[in-house]
């Protein structure tokens, strides 16, 4: 049977499932990425492990969320890191060196492998006909101990580039215009393979910013073939020997398809507040702008700098204009600066800010209230720029240096002197003197984590026993968020590597007094959870399952579980049931006490079972729709003791 | 009688007084400097003072402390001093244009002109031949409506610099010497003028570096003579014209002498956490640094960075190290920029942040727990850096870019190579795209004060009623500091311009109830507060003042004030009094009731007068030391008011 690239990435990596949509597939992971901001809780999942090297082929933890040094909390994380990289046997990208994706591509990315990363953009490292796919920090820590990940087979939906774009229009309109046309959640499920004609015209890095902004579809993956393209990248990077051929067989098939026309595209841009919210640049002319901002994952080349210094050059940005300009490495920065781009940039009126995310996660830039930001990031999700009720506008290079010299949203085309095509510099500096390579093995043995004060380990989690006495803590309502379980913000994600701290805000919006009760609850057999439908809905963070694992939770009850929160609830050892009869809920109060006896057999054996309530007659009839994997996960006490006992049996 | 150049400048610019010792004196201002952090405070009493347009010859606003925009109440206070300057006919040197200091010395500042600022390094542009003093920021406020300033006619210390500053040793280790010499209040009540053979090596970029940390002797002003290195750096900037000669008269003396020779200087370094704790840095040779930080207005010239640059040129920056440029001002980077040398720092392992005052105020950059760090900063007082029980050493960019290198604090003159003499780049660049010329008179009285839902005009204040009943809120011991009145920080500090809700943080950690019982007094004839000694004693932050103020205090009775605090009561209208018996403290207690008749009269007609307490029979004796012009002061209820009536009557 002829395969599409993302089908050869699958069958060369599949250790489990088979390529049937929908069926769950085990999948080899050769190379992981972290970043700071989710890699600290990685590297605590490692310890708790007892790994002793990393497993995979290539692993990097990168610094670039969490660069704002306001007191000694992300000093001290990045120190961590550093010392837990050298643990470990990992790549470490020093503070400075720059966003993760772009200098994984660039440094340590490989055609024909796999790639997981604990950011959700990992899967813009596609564009080097890479299967990269973003996951929760725990699956990447378990990646780095050999482990496979399990996933849903995917459907593949293939998009035909035919044509070349015309001047003012780049890679950030082709994916502007997929979102255009699926909207947000127009990817859920789906690989997306691009291929044609078409690419022959759009660099590697012209790809990234399609395939990182997959993300916004909802895709698993987006994936390129790998062709002369790639191999003319990987040569600009001293790597062509990393390079592979990978392209689909003739005669390959999609199970979707769509084609796009690249000169028929024009300037679009993502209005307020979501990327999927895209019109004609043209149709928002005259929109006052107080910020023009340039960098990002979503648009990380050379050229999108280059482009708009081009633009800028021997010009000046419109009064009161932020024209803010972040740099998306430090290889790039200074092939930027040799190039004398930064230069233009700077003269045009730029604030030039340091290599890395910045204001594209909400760190620095925020605008000010009630105006109008352009950006060249990937997301305007409400609030996420930092300002609350913010109004963020998503668009290319080209037309955010237009609209930087005009003050107002503007279509590039409408500009008064031609198009600058810029190229890649003749002989681009390389550079990683901020990344650092991992030690031996021998070497790694002997290192020290380095933990400040606000450092705490994972602490030591039992297995699941046979017989539980669990008082009911809360019994809680429908449509439960983690943001309610754990909040994420200001206040709290300061503990994100402290557990014990953190811990002190689970429900804290619930019930104040749960952290208490959980504590002494802790100190017995721990307790339960009892809820309604949806539990555990939104954000993906797995603090909202192990804070409450650490004050002794051991089984939740509720009608149903949002999906990433039940994987979570495994992953650290909580047993999820649902009501066999949803009324049941009202039976319960807080403070009854749930008897569970024989417990590791009933779950093994048995997808429904009866529990006792002390001192009433009636019994609840509960269900689980575990795998053996997962129960055996359960029975452990978690993924953190399955591994464990894994690497030493 | 022949005349030093200190003295030339305050009598070109006498109004009051005589040049005499200890007594005082009040100057014309001619130019004025205020930064965003006490900027919108500035702009807040000119809008209550209601003035129309800036009598000052220039007056420039900067956007240099709070670049880090994590919100909107960064950027909303940005866009409310652009339309401040807009209003007020102000320069305005938008975010991302650099530091006040270097700035105002490359484009605005003048020898022969006295400059008064809102910032304790003001005093850096005394490098220029000016008389150039920090300020509170009402001081700057009257300066701009054209007042006067008054201050006590300093004694003026004359250094003798002769020889030549050997190979790796610069201007900041003349000032560091300095300090070696004189420690941190070594330079009270004294203007320091800097003159001799030395001078003509030393750029006038150099004397910044020294006129800069003059603040941490503690000195009112420090000066230098207006010579042909003045010259050649206006030239630089194309302001030639705004050169004048000044040196002191032949014959000329000084109230105190001392004298350095240059070509005895080595490499100097200041040990934690004081400025004044200096030693050689071979002492300090083999400390380990976690970071090390180029930039602030103590090390911001060309050469400072072109030096750092050319050291660490071809070479990698030791592991784990934090190498962190901070360039002072765009048209500067631009030149680094072009020059090759920001390509030297960034290929090294260096970290380039935007251009602004950043980690040197805490804003960024904050070292991790229990490690060393190394900057060229003016400051390295405790917590500073923003990281609690900090390890911060000040040094030159020599050793700076030296210890970078090394990974410890090293001598540079141990390294194996020659000395890197840098110059000024022949045709530098000079740009003020994001320098705001102020309108015309009559396009400002058009302009409208733009003020984010955090910027609150201050609210009117009423002049001194004739009988006042004031309940004691207060009855509090010695030593109370401004931090207890109204503390800085993070919690409180982004409420600077927002009288009503700073006000809440009042006395808090003295009396929580306060808040709420001055709010109630507010209504009635308002309070008064009774206390010990050094009354006021910290910070000169006059918020301290105000915020009491806008909750009723109208009178405050204690053992003895500290200096500034009494100034900025008498600047808000507040009286003054210490007890004539201290016993008397002890006789009043929280809720007594004070009565003042006539008080208006009392205050202008006797420095002594017994207050009575209702439902006592005992009286207090009080007095006060007002001048004519602070009676005048209070009786309009404040400078705001005072300055008010003036203009319009």
């Amino acid at each position: 049977m002829p395969l599409n690239v993302a089908q050869k990435l699958i069958k060369d990596h599949l250790v489990s499932g088979s390529i049937e949509k929908g069926k769950e597939i085990g999948l080899k992971i050769d190379q992981t990425l972290t970043q700071d901001a989710t890699g600290t809780m990685v590297m605590l999942e490692l310890e708790a492990m007892g790994l002793d090297y990393a497993k995979t082929e290539a692993s990097a933890q990168y610094v670039d969320h969490n660069l704002i040094q306001v007191d000694s909390k992300n000093p001290d994380d990045h120190l961590f890191l550093e010392s837990a990289t050298r643990r470990f046997g990992l790549h470490y990208s020093r503070p400075g060196n720059g966003v993760s994706h772009p200098v994984h591509m660039q440094r340590l990315a490989k055609p024909g492998k796999t790639l997981l990363g604990s950011d959700s953009h990992t899967c813009a490292n596609g564009c080097m006909g890479m299967l990269a796919i973003g996951a929760g920090g725990i699956d990447v820590a378990m990646a780095i101990t050999g482990e496979p990940i399990y996933i849903k087979m995917p459907e593949v939906m293939g998009v035909e580039l035919t044509g070349e774009l015309p001047d003012w229009v780049s890679a950030k309109d082709v994916i502007l215009e997929m979102l255009r046309r699926y909207d947000v959640k127009g990817g859920v499920g789906k690989i997306i393979e691009y291929y044609g004609p078409g690419l022959e015209h759009l660099s590697a890095m012209d790809r990234h910013v399609i395939a990182n902004m997959g993300a916004e579809l909802g895709a698993t993956a987006t994936v390129f073939p790998s062709d002369k393209e790639v191999k003319r990248f990987l040569k600009d990077q001293n790597r062509e020997d990393d390079w592979i051929e990978l392209k689909a067989d003739k005669g390959a098939t999609y199970d979707l398809n769509d084609t796009i026309d690249l000169s028929k595209l024009e300037p679009l841009v993502a209005k307020p507040s979501s990327p999927g919210n895209v019109v004609k640049a043209s149709e928002l002319k005259n929109t006052p702008i107080y910020q023009s901002y340039i960098g990002s994952s979503a648009n990380p080349g050379f050229r999108d700098f280059a482009v708009a210094a081009e633009i800028v050059k021997d010009r000046q940005i419109a009064d009161s204009i932020s024209f803010d300009i972040n740099p998306t490495s430090r290889q790039m920065l200074t092939n930027l600066v040799q190039e004398m781009h930064i230069a233009s940039l700077l003269q045009s009126g730029a604030r030039l800010h340091q290599a890395g995310c910045n204001g594209c996660i909400g760190m620095g830039q925020a605008p000010a209230t009630g105006r109008n930001s352009l950006r060249t990031t990937p997301r305007n999700f409400p609030g996420r720029s930092g300002s609350k009720e913010d109004s963020v506008f998503l668009c290319s290079p080209e037309t955010a240096a237009a609209s930087a010299l005009t003050g107002k949203i503007t279509d590039p085309r409408t500009m008064d002197f031609k198009y600058p095509k810029v190229k890649d510099p003749k002989d681009p500096n390389v550079d990683d003197r901020l990344l650092d390579k991992p030690l031996s093995y021998d070497d790694a043995q002997k290192v020290e984590l380095i933990k400040g004060p606000n450092i705490v380990s994972i602490p030591e989690m039992d297995a699941l026993p046979d017989e539980l006495n669990l008082p009911i803590l809360l019994n809680v309502g429908d449509n439960i968020s983690t943001d309610e379980i754990l909040a994420g913000g200001a206040r709290v994600l300061p503990f994100r590597s402290n557990l014990p701290e953190i811990s002190k805000f689970t429900f804290e919006a619930v019930d104040p007094t749960y952290y208490d009760r959980g504590m002494e609850s802790k100190d017995r057999s721990g307790h339960a959870i009892v809820g309604g439908y949806n539990y555990g809905q939104g954000s993906s963070r797995e603090h909202a399952a192990l804070a409450p694992r650490y004050l002794g939770l051991r089984v939740v009850i509720v009608k149903d579980f949002a999906r990433i929160h039940w994987q979570n609830l495994v992953n650290f050892g909580v047993v999820p049931l649902v009501f066999a009869n949803e009324e049941d809920q009202h039976k319960l109060s807080q403070g009854d006490i749930l008897e569970f006896k024989d417990l590791r057999n009933k779950i093994q054996n048995s997808n429904e079972f009866s529990v006792s309530i002390k001192g009433k007659s009636d019994k609840i009839d509960v269900r689980h729709t575990l795998s053996e994997r997962q129960v055996n996960i359960i029975l452990h006490g978690g993924l953190i003791n399955w591994i464990r006992q894994k690497q030493t049996s």
